[in-house]
């Protein structure tokens, strides 16, 4: 049996255990965490070491010489209605001050905002003055009843995981990291000058694993040292006064705070992207490639391998950005919660490898007596394994105590059996191109750059508002279809890309995921009805192509066949509610799960196929439009069901039924991939009980099989003549 | 036993059974329907006769003269897909070929328009042509897969009402009635002719019925016999060539086709009116009054009364319109779903006396043999007795056929004991000013106009999107409360009226109830705010003050405390969701119902006092601020229970707790009402079952009583000293 291609965290005073379980698991690196250290024995085991690397923290000595180079970022202030002439803001309040430092160093009424909130118009800065001692902002000649809030530049003083960490573990009396700026003179020569050091320092490690390089997303916290706000994607914490000198420098303008602030929502993945913001992503992205590719040169000059962890420290770095390739890293490690977030990893362009860090963390939260780990483990692994069918990663990790997870022999037991099938699984299909029936196009403001990362808040965290909607790559990240992220602006400028069976729009009104005031774009909107017209496939979810504009809410409702109805158009009857019987989208559903779902959709016509009806509104429905095809979802959470009805909606969309019981079986919760360079299908069991299922392969013949509870099985065939 | 304030309908070949329910009901009226004539000793009795009569239709040999001064209407074409240069747009699809004749009589290329709903742009009259034969219009050079749009000018050849009746019953072999209009004028003199006649002809009518005036609602169906399109307000079948003449000539520039289409929406009362339609509303409105003066003229110099049904067409006669005095009619008839539809008739100014048609009309479907309508007849009498207790009609009455109620002898039993209880309540409570605990003001777009017609499509029908807000108004019509309604326009012209105590603002985003725009004027903003934070109490339901601008959603948030997710604030913290257990609001309430209710509203901050939470979001929920109060609610569908509910946010909005154990009763399924005039006091139970309650009077007495079903008790208190 074939070993390796497996990180194994460790800590002292575990060598026998360690080595125990390295065996057992084929393990071929160990790594330290946040709070580990490796024994010094581990390092004389036959395994690469990884060793985390802090790059802009962990250094007050510096820091703290250094305090005009401290990490930035803009803030709002609580918005304060006016009830007379004067406005005293307490502009910190709501901010936790360990965190957050007014900037005093510049000049306020250069760098600042005071803003009228219900004209949107900016105050003139002789109009209002600043109290350091308070922390205040006073405005003169205020009109009563409006309200007000200050846009204020801030130091951050502490490291936003070191704070989580700390806060969240209840560490005591460890020093608060300063994060410093790799944009400044000090920071960005002590920054090269320590790593250089370190990496004579520590001869055993053979891969750098950097946390990442320069800026945390944003996230700071409030008064009671509770998250307050948190943005997995956020470029607030690469602003500084010197940031923004370059950037006009670079691009020609200057950007305001209200460009940072943007009415409080500060740049939220989930608002379509002004021009300005591109352009600042644009111009940080460039400059932490350019500063990051400085450290990676180093750790190849010192003989060692760079991995960069995604997330945390990772703004700048986007993996699917167009400079992430400068940096020359070796490998990207992420967090894997399900399929779409290893297709995340998986997917990564410009390394030579991947890794996924699997659940559950070692952490007591989940190992503790009476508890059985195996079930999260289990349960971890067949969504993830659908993903690693599609596009394996290279490695698989653990994170968290060892020793924990040493008391859990069934689990020690489980995740050597997960270990050899993952090996099993990477040695098959790695390198080899698997079957695709469809090419299916994700469109939205964000396109490549935020490839399987769509409706997302904060990295795997459920929220009300986009589990609906993540439930569509959730399901996407394991089928045998091809996915491309494609954005609005390149269907503008290109048209839709060749060989794309469906497009998928799917998000909330407004949304940068639905698009917003893009559907005003009259290249866009004849472009798609153009591509669906002449055979395309369009799937809408939500509030899709949504934004009120010449009598319609859809603004491809032809192309549906539905719209929502805003109250307006009341006064027009709705006849359509009957509900198409037999249907190839609905053949193996009886009951639906829209999640959140969609109120008050309804049927233009009676071509419009209904195909769920319930509380007055349309939730599910397809549509003819020319030689193409729109289908309406109401909304889509994760389940092995709606993944069976989205598989089912996509060949429909793409007028393809007829090759649906090709390289596929008959029993939603089984799926099959068919390798045809190899010649190899793998028939899956993606869950927990026995299956029974029809299975068709890709030349006509059916038969039954049975799988055991997440079996995998492979099917041989063999040239035919 | 007093009696009086009846009207009966009857018919031929039952004189005997109509004088006998006659005395018991103590009718002094019998009127004639649609369908049943009166028999000639019917007459003779001792009542006042009332005659229908129909001023635009019903005289089809003058109309056939005069197809030039068949009434007209704008309607809109199917929305048609350019998939080619070419486009071909059958307009006629859709429409009802008996009712709707295009306008070949005027020049489409003057009076019609084609658009690009892509762009919203008008396309030149010379890239489009007719044709006349296949009602075809095809345009030139168009824009592949942009949308089109016609909107042509047509005339309506069959009465909307009589084309409704005569469908639903399926009437044989009767000609279709061909409205004309009064603009024209030799409809104009025919009409006043025929009066004139008709006046002389009908010596023993005392009572003129208008059914109505001069134009219907729009109402118009489809190809297959069934409605197309309903707006109980819409001005869509005044139009006419000549009204457009004639309004450039009273407002000094011309109205365009679009000004009509509106979309597609067809001005419906839940857009926010644009300046264009008040200003053709006003020119309407002006016109009808006028000659619809002419008529009662005539009447009145015949000796007898006018009444007009408020309903079919009654457009331009608004009764809270500034013209309807002018009209000098001396009553007004309208048919009363419940409570709100009473108030409607029974707040009308300028008239002698107002009637209400009760329900259930004297038709087969509730009159069948295994039926008891006494059941609908209870229901209908409570809801409406509550409005009564506010502020009574002066006449009830039933329509249909006599002799099919007649086959009921519990159903006449029962009548008989209603018509005795409003006759006892008139008599006791008519000019007697009730009193009042709280001032309350409705705020739309369309204030006084619209008074208890809020969130209407239809009269009294259901809809899914409207009866989660109809429960507001049906509440407040049987509260001890004055209720006036009030437009943004004269908030911000001349700030809230004195002495309100609290606002309403209720409806979906967008919706004219709503307001949508109106919220972005920083007048209309800073008056309401001002107002608040002086004392006055706001209460939101639904989508209140919403328009997304400047970072929030509610442009009141912070007078309600609370505002909506829509996506973009995602990444902030919601961590309020405690609910505050003991509150004067939710003290009679264990479980609620808000209807359609509204999704992802959270509180900004601790001091939102959460009343009820579930789903994660708030659906009731009441703040500070200043001296005022803003109170949320995710919506009101009509319930005893929700009444109740309304009843004490209203109380805690306008800071009187402390008032609310006065004339009042601890059950919310009774309610009492306080004469200080007369000093009688009436506790009414609105069930129908028995009902002990604790009850207050104004002098902070308290006693315990219990009340039969549906009783009313006087309570007469006499002067101390």
């Amino acid at each position: 049996m074939q070993k390796g291609r497996l990180t194994l965290p460790s800590e002292e005073n575990f060598y026998e255990e360690t080595k125990e379980i390295m065996e057992r698991w084929g393990a071929d690196a160990i790594r330290d965490s946040d709070g580990t250290t490796l024994d010094e024995k581990v390092k004389s085991l036959p395994v690469n070491i990884y060793s985390t690397y802090f790059v802009a923290r962990g250094h007050n000595e510096f820091a703290e010489e250094h305090p005009e180079e401290t990490q930035q970022l803009y803030l709002l202030s609580e918005r304060t209605t006016a009830t007379s002439r004067t406005v005293v803001i307490s502009f910190m309040k709501g901010y936790l001050k360990e965190q957050i430092k007014p900037d005093y160093l510049h000049n306020e009424k250069k760098w600042w905002e005071v803003i009228d909130r219900t004209t949107g118009e900016v105050i003139a800065t002789d109009q209002w003055g600043l109290d350091k001692e308070t922390h205040q902002v006073t405005i003169q000649d205020a009109t009563p009843f409006h309200e007000y809030t200050v846009s204020f530049l801030a130091y951050m003083i502490w490291d936003p995981t070191q704070m989580y960490n700390q806060i969240t573990n209840d560490w005591k009396n460890i020093p608060h990291d300063i994060p410093f700026d790799v944009r400044q003179p000090n920071s960005n020569q002590y920054m090269k000058d320590y790593l250089e050091q370190w990496l004579i320092d520590h001869p055993d490690t053979d891969v750098v694993r950097f946390t990442t390089f320069y800026y945390h997303f944003t996230l700071f916290f409030n008064e009671e040292r509770k998250e307050k706000f948190v943005d997995w994607f956020g470029y607030g914490g690469t602003v500084s006064v010197k940031a923004l000198i370059d950037f006009e420098e670079a691009k020609g303008y200057r950007l305001r705070p209200e460009h940072f602030i943007d009415q409080g929502y500060y740049n939220s993945t989930f608002r379509n992207p002004s021009k300005e913001y591109l352009d600042y992503i644009d111009f940080i992205q460039e400059f932490v490639a350019k500063e990051a590719k400085a450290l990676v040169d180093l750790v190849h000059a010192a003989g060692k391998e760079a991995i960069m962890f995604l997330g945390d420290n990772w703004i700048g770095t986007e993996p699917y950005g167009k400079y992430f390739e400068r940096i020359g890293m070796d490998a990207v490690v992420g967090s894997v919660g399900g399929g779409a977030t290893l297709r995340m990893i998986s997917d990564i362009p410009h390394v030579k490898y991947t890794e996924g860090r699997f659940l559950p963390y070692f952490f007591p939260d989940t190992f503790y007596e009476g508890n059985n780990p195996v079930i999260e483990a289990n349960e971890n692994w067949l969504t993830a394994r659908r993903a690693i069918m599609r596009k394996p990663l290279d490695r698989i990790g653990y994170g968290g105590y060892l020793s924990l997870a040493y008391q859990f022999p069934d689990f020690i037991s489980y995740i050597e059996k997960i270990a050899d099938e993952f090996r099993d699984i990477h040695s098959t299909i790695k390198e080899v191109t698997p079957h695709t029936a469809l090419r299916v196009a994700v469109l939205n403001s964000w396109g490549a750059l935020r490839s399987w990362q769509s409706h997302m808040v904060a990295h795997a965290l459920r929220y009300k508002q986009i589990y609906s909607y993540q439930g569509i790559l959730e399901a996407l990240s394991g089928m045998p279809v091809d996915v491309t992220f494609i954005s609005f602006d390149e269907v503008i400028e290109s048209g839709v890309p060749e060989g794309i069976d469906v497009i998928i729009n799917a998000g909330d009104a407004e949304t940068s995921f639905s698009g917003g005031d893009y559907w005003l774009n009259d290249k866009l909107v004849t472009t798609i009805r153009e591509w669906v017209y002449n055979g395309g496939g369009l799937i809408g979810i939500g509030e899709p192509t949504a934004v009120h504009h010449q009598g319609q809410f859809f603004q491809l409702s032809r192309v549906f066949g539905v719209d929502k109805e805003l109250g307006f158009s009341l006064s027009t009857d709705k006849y359509f509610d009957q509900v198409t019987p037999e249907h190839f989208i609905t053949k193996d559903k009886t009951e639906f799960d829209f999640g959140e779902s969609m109120k008050n959709v309804y049927s233009l016509n009676e071509s419009t196929e209904i195909l769920e009806y319930s509380n007055e509104e349309i939730h599910l429905s397809s549509h003819e439009f020319g030689k193409g095809r729109g289908v309406y979802m109401a909304g889509l959470p994760f389940s092995i069901e709606n993944t069976r009805l989205l598989y089912r909606s996509l060949y429909y969309a793409a007028h393809k039924e007829e090759e649906f019981e090709k390289w596929n079986v008959s029993n939603p919760y089984c799926e099959v991939h068919y390798y045809p360079e190899i010649k190899k299908a793998a028939i899956v069991n993606n869950s927990l009980e026995i299956q029974e299922t029809e299975y068709f392969d890709g030349t006509g013949n059916k038969e039954s099989i049975v799988l055991k509870p997440s079996e995998l099985r492979w099917k041989e065939y063999h040239d035919e003549k």
